[in-house]
C-alpha cells in the first residue's frame, strides 16, 4: 500500500467513523503482519515474502556461502520462504527476485542504493555485530555535499562524515577518502557500510583519531574504467580539481599528505591503487580492498609505467595496506598478481583478509580493522 | 539483477574474457533497457514494468486526477504499461502493485522513504518544475543527526539542512521546523519534498533569507497522535527537551521566538497547530498544511482548552499561515472547520491554498510560498 495512502486511509477511516459510515477497508492478507527477515533463536534466519500469485521466487545475498541464487517454497497461504543456515551476527544484504523480476522487500525500510537500483540489507544483532550498530555513543554527522562539477557538466554529490563534536573542536581535522565499489555509489558507505556508526563506535572506544570521512561518488564518468593511470577517468580530475578543494572550503579539514587516507574497495580499490601509484604525493596511506588489476592491466602497468611503479614516493606512504576478502574474494587473484608486481619493483605494502567474500561484510570489517591505524 | 552480482558478474566476465572461456551471460529481457517513466512530447507519461508472469499489476499515484490505483495493460513480449494524461512538470510519486504485492520500480533508484516503506518518484522537466529541480546554483548542505533520546529511551535522528555558504557565515542564523505527515518521517522532505533544492533555488533568486532548516521524525512515540495539547504525544517533548537544544548546541542558530518558525502537513500539521495554541511563546511563525483537527478534537478544544484559544500570546505571532490542498484536500473540511473554532475565539491568521489535493505537489510548493516570508 503506498504511503500517501497510508494517511488518506487513516484520514477517510477516521472521518468515516466521524460520519457513521463504513470506513473502505481493503482485506485482510497474511503480509499484513508478516515478518520478512525473521532470526530464529538458533541464529538461521527465514526469509518470507507474500505472492500468491507468483510462479517462481529466488533470493541471493552474501549470507549465502555461495554466490548462486536460492529457489523459495510457497506455503498453502501463498507466502514463499527459505530458512538460511545459521549466521554471525553482521549487517546483510539480499534480493528477492519474483518471477523474473527484481522486487524490493516490500517489508523492509533498510535499503542500499546503488549505481544501478536498490538491494535490501538487515542486521542480525549480537556481539559480533556491534561494531557495526546503531550505539547509545555519541555521533558524527552524515551530510549530503551537492555541487556542480564542471569536469563532467552535470549535478553531483558526495557524502561527508564528520565526526561527534566536530562544531566545538578547536583547529583542522584529517581527512579519510572512503571509495564505493563498481556496483554501488556515494551513499553505500553509509548505507550498507555503516561507515558513520563504525566510526562513531571506534570513537567511543578510544580507538581511532577524530577524521573527517569523505565519500565520493566513484562514476564521474559514463564508464567503469580500471586502467592504470590517472588521465582516462575523469574521476581522478573530479577528485583532485573539485572534490578536496571544497571539502578543504566547507569543512575545517587538513589537506597535507600526511593528514590525508585514500580506502576504496573493489573498482573503488583500483582507484585507491592508482593514487598510490601515480599520485603518492598527495596520500599518507591509502588502502586498496578486495581489488587488483585485471592480468591486461598488470602487462600494461609493467610495459607502460615502469617509471612509476619506480617512483620513491610510493615508500614513503606510511601505510600502503592490500586487504583481500580471502580466497572466495572474486579479486583474489587479481590481488596477489599485484602484490607479485610490487614486490618486484620493490613496492612495499602491508597484507591483510576478512575471509568473507567480495562483499560488504569484509568491507565493513577492514573499516573496522583499519581506521585505527590512520594518522597516529 | 543484485547490485553485489553486477560488479561480480562484471568481474566474472572480464576474468573469462582473459581466460578465453564463454562467460556467464543471463538472457537478455525486455527489462534491460526498459524506460518506466517516459514522459512523451505531449506530456503524456508512460509507465511500464516488466512482469511476463503476473496476472494484474496495478498502478497509483499522486499524478492521478484521483486517487484510485490505475489497472495496466500487458503486452505480447511482458511488459506492462500506462499512459497518463499530460502532467505539468513537477516531481511525482508513484507505486506498482504486481499481483497484490506493492512492488518498487526495478528501473528507478529514486525512492521516498516513508514510516511503513517507500514510494518510487520521478521529475518532470520543464519550467513550472524548476523550483523544485537541482540547479546549477550554491547548494546548502544536507545533514542526517543521529542522538539517543531519553524521551523514548531509542536512538533517533532528524536531517538538518544549512544554507549554502553556512560554512563561511558569521553570526547565527533563524531555524524552520519543517515537519513531515504521518505516513512519511524525517527523510520524506528532502526526498520526495525536495525541500533542500527548493531553498537552495529561492536563496540563489534572492527570495529567502538564509536559514537552517530541521526536519524531525514526526513519531517519537508508538501512535499517531492527534488529539489537542502537547502532554499525550512524546513528540513535543522530544522536540522542546532535545532536538532544540541540539539543534543550538551542533548549529549556529538562534533560539528565540521571533527567529524560530514552524510549518508541518497533515499529522505535522496537526502539531503545528499544537504548537500555535499552546506553545505560541516559543514561535514567531506557523504554517500548518492541509490539516484541521477531527470534530471530536474540535469540541474537545473547545470543551477543555477554551482558555488555551485565548492565550494573547497566539495573535503574537508574526505569521500563522494556514494552507489547504484545495477541496479534493481531504483534510479540507477539518481545515474549514478550525478556521471557524478560530474565528470565534479571535484568533488570527492567514489563509492561502495549492489545488493539488493532499499530496507533496501541494507541500513543495508550500513551500516554496511561505519561505520568503519568514524572518523578513
Amino acid at each position: 500500500m503506498k504511503k500517501i495512502n497510508l494517511v488518506l486511509f487513516f484520514l477517510a477511516a477516521l472521518v468515516a467513523f466521524v460520519v457513521n459510515a463504513q470506513p473502505p477497508r481493503p482485506a485482510p492478507t497474511p503480509n499484513d503482519t508478516l515478518n520478512s527477515t525473521k532470526v530464529l533463536k538458533d541464529g538461521r534466519v527465514m526469509f518470507s515474502i507474500y505472492a500468491p500469485k507468483a510462479s517462481q521466487v529466488t533470493l541471493s545475498g552474501d549470507f549465502l556461502k555461495e554466490y548462486k541464487p536460492i529457489q523459495l517454497v510457497k506455503n498453502d497461504i501463498g507466502v514463499w520462504s527459505y530458512t538460511s543456515d545459521a549466521v554471525t551476527p553482521d549487517v546483510y544484504s539480499y534480493d528477492f527476485v519474483v518471477d523474473g523480476v527484481k522486487t524490493l522487500d516490500p517489508k523492509n525500510v533498510l535499503l542500499k542504493e546503488g549505481e544501478n537500483g536498490y538491494s535490501n540489507y538487515f542486521e542480525v544483532s549480537g556481539p559480533e555485530s556491534a561494531y557495526a550498530s546503531i550505539q547509545n555513543v555519541p555521533h558524527g554527522n552524515l551530510q549530503k555535499v551537492w555541487f556542480f562539477s564542471k569536469v563532467t557538466g552535470k549535478m553531483t554529490r558526495f557524502h561527508v562524515y564528520t565526526p561527534p563534536g566536530y562544531e566545538k573542536m578547536k583547529g583542522k581535522l584529517p581527512v579519510l577518502y572512503l571509495q564505493h565499489g563498481g556496483g554501488d555509489n556515494d551513499a553505500s558507505w553509509s548505507t550498507v557500510g555503516r561507515a558513520n556508526f563504525i566510526m562513531d563506535n571506534l570513537y567511543a572506544a578510544r580507538k581511532a583519531v577524530p577524521m573527517i570521512v569523505v565519500m565520493p561518488m566513484g562514476h564521474p564518468g559514463a564508464g567503469f574504467f580500471m586502467n592504470p593511470g590517472i588521465d582516462e577517468d575523469p574521476y581522478y580530475k573530479q577528485m583532485f580539481d573539485e572534490i578536496m578543494p571544497l571539502v578543504a572550503e566547507k569543512f575545517r579539514a587538513l589537506t597535507d599528505r600526511y593528514h590525508t587516507a585514500y580506502a576504496g574497495l573493489s573498482m573503488g580499490g583500483l582507484q585507491a591503487m592508482n593514487m598510490a601509484l601515480f599520485s603518492p604525493q598527495r596520500f599518507g596511506y591509502v588502502l586498496p580492498l578486495s581489488t587488483g588489476y585485471f592480468p591486461p592491466q598488470i602487462k600494461l602497468l609493467e610495459e607502460k609505467y615502469a617509471d612509476a611503479l619506480r617512483n620513491p614516493e610510493i615508500n614513503k606512504l606510511k601505510l600502503f595496506w592490500i586487504c583481500m576478502g580471502g580466497q572466495k574474494d572474486i579479486a583474489y587473484q587479481n590481488g596477489l598478481n599485484c602484490n607479485a608486481l610490487f614486490d618486484k619493483f620493490g613496492i612495499k605494502y602491508e597484507k591483510a583478509n576478512y575471509d568473507a567474500g567480495h562483499t560488504f561484510i569484509t568491507w565493513r570489517h577492514n573499516l573496522e580493522e583499519f581506521a585505527p591505524k590512520l594518522f597516529k
